[in-house]
């Protein structure tokens, strides 16, 4: 029951028993109440028959009254096939519901917002597509979640284009607004400016192509990608769609070879990836290095390890200094686009988050203090105010 | 905003304005609410990861548990296209979903079951059946929701055969089973067998086929069923698909013509179109009549009319004694469903469920008492302790 079907056996970073984690999910994390009374037969003529209908009449003759009168304008879906969950792969539908549940459970607590668990029993592009806008009325918005890289690119660019609701696939975005924010801060503290910082990415997935493109749209040059094959550049084997995208755009010097020629002298490393970095390539970055090891639960590289080189680390776990973690990102995100009416998410909404999520550290700045904790309470609220501020529809 | 797109002006039974209304109406009527702390590391850890990979991965390996640590074996999803909208007709899914919350709140409150509507942008037969398989993963019953006839007999028979779970057309069931709970005890009333009754219905619409194939199960024998061209018999002009089949077994004294002659004699007359009855052929049915002119929220003769010649008069209206509402049946019914682990909803269950509804009505036995109240607490958990009883798989 425990075992790991793909073979490997992830470390538990926090020492929890499993009886505990069963018995915490036991009829699942979520439910549903009712915000009306329903106590006398005058609750039931307005909250069902005959009052409803009153209501309904007027959204068919109005759709947007849907969004006064229905829960569905502020309620956030969270969409998944299971195709790439956590780090277990693809585990199917059925076995991706409790992230799902944990995840509308997150929108729920950080930005006050409801949110429901949607999986799908096919990981076909088009089918996961169509079924996902047969049944958008229901919703406000889109959250994807677990879904394997290259399918998700297209799944999302699809939806935002069929859709007009926000729609973002929280492992490349929700990911890359961290990494960004947190990026603003590392510099910070080692005092280099962000636009010359030399950065490698290991991990062309979902989460890599997001954070190479925030980091270019908020004016970074100089990255450097690398995949199981080592650093990527037009005309390599095997870069093609987006990869041969990202060649385009990335590795300015023109290097080849792998990790280590790409971290040779760089100034910051950030791992997106399952696979593991030696310490000497650690050890042969530029002085004031950043690592980001946010590979889950197992990092490229120890913390305690990097930091024999680097001057600051980060992680993707709850139980080190510096976690990035999506929960500081996507709350905010959902809540400020459905408060200002946003139809999309722009680069621009996504730029505002990183920054509000920087700024939260304020004076407190350090080494070991570049983001808000998770739980932090300021977050939500602050990430929402900045995105809806950074509407311009 | 509050015109009938329809063209007509259903009354409003109960007099409540319609700021009242909407104003019970603003931002939704559900919620989601979340079971498990979230306000530590820790409990971060647990819900959510690392702690929830160990709970996706025990399903990844059998399937089965999930009906323990997820919610969704006990979540009951309304599905509507909103293509029969309680009298409003075919206003589509956005304009559905109030009346879809509403049955929500009722799963709730009177079943304590969890429950999330999910509105199809897509009338067409074969793309609402194959995305609700997609999704069906999600939760763990389907309660299908104002699909019009006779596209609901099809999609609710497919998705029968193609999903392990419950799934019930509740117009169709629901509508049928307090029915016949109501019509055993209005027989009791006029001291007549209910297997000897002569029963006409106007109406083969959803409820009008489930009413006829559930008071066949029941033992009766002599039902005559009416559309708007008249009696259905075989031969006739326009009876094909479940029509024909219902010709085939009704109407055994083979009558032709309208209401009138379908009326002459009758002991029941069950309505459920909007057609209108008059008076006179009301007062043409046997002595001791009983007359359900259930059509909401025009009834198809008015109570007080037809209490000038019935000696049991019941409507769909809260307004009036003798209330026939589904939401006596169906939250029982799915409770029952779920707690019995059945994977079907058999006819022994709705038949149960009926009996347990007539039951409850006991020593108050009336005229004016057939049914229980709509808000009778004992409902919902005397008819899920039926229905699970019934469960034989």
């Amino acid at each position: 029951m425990t075992q790991n079907p793909t073979g490997s056996t992830p470390a538990s970073p926090v020492q929890i028993g499993l009886d505990e984690i069963f018995n915490s999910h036991l009829g699942g994390k979520l439910s549903v109440t009712v915000d009306r009374p329903l106590e006398t037969k005058r609750d039931l003529s307005i909250a069902y028959t005959p009052g409803v209908a009153q209501v309904s009449r007027a959204i068919a003759q109005d759709v947007t009254a849907a969004e006064d009168y229905t829960w569905s304008s502020r309620l956030v879906a969270v969409i998944s096939d299971g195709s790439a969950v956590l780090g277990l792969g693809n585990i199917g539908a059925k076995a991706s519901l409790p992230v799902m549940e944990g995840k509308s459970a997150l929108f729920k607590k950080f930005a006050g917002l409801n949110s429901i668990p949607i999986v799908l029993d096919t990981g076909d592009v088009d089918e996961m597509i169509e079924t996902i806008i047969r049944i958008a009325p229901t919703f406000g918005a889109v959250n994807l979640e677990d879904i394997s890289a290259p399918r998700c690119f297209e799944i999302e660019d699809r939806l935002i284009e069929a859709l007009d609701m926000p729609v973002m696939h929280d492992d490349q975005h929700g990911t890359a607004v961290v990494t960004l924010a947190a990026l603003k801060n590392a510099a910070k503290v080692v005092g280099k400016d962000l636009a010359d910082l030399r950065i490698v990415i290991t991990g062309a997935g979902a989460a890599g192509v997001a954070v190479t493109r925030i980091l270019l749209a908020a004016g970074v040059t100089d990255i450097i990608i690398t995949d199981s094959r080592g650093i990527i550049y037009e005309g390599r084997d095997a870069v093609t769609g987006k990869k041969l995208e990202l060649a385009k755009v990335t590795n300015p010097r023109g290097l080849t070879g792998g990790t280590g020629e790409a971290l040779e002298g760089a100034d910051v490393f950030i791992g997106v990836s399952a696979a593991k970095i030696p310490e000497e390539e650690v050890a042969a970055m530029a002085d004031g290095a950043i690592v980001f090891a946010l590979s889950n639960p197992d990092p490229e590289i120890l913390p305690e390890v990097a930091a024999r080189h680097a001057k600051v680390v980060a992680t993707g776990r709850s139980d080190f200094p510096n976690q990035i973690n999506n929960v500081l990102a996507f709350p905010g995100i959902f809540r400020g686009a459905l408060d200002a009416d946003a139809k999309k998410i722009t680069e621009a909404m996504k730029l505002a988050a990183a920054d509000a999520i920087a700024d939260l550290v304020g004076d407190q700045l350090a080494a070991d203090y570049i983001v808000p904790s998770a739980l932090d309470p300021r977050v939500g609220p602050a990430v929402a105010a900045a995105v809806a501020a950074a509407v311009t529809e």
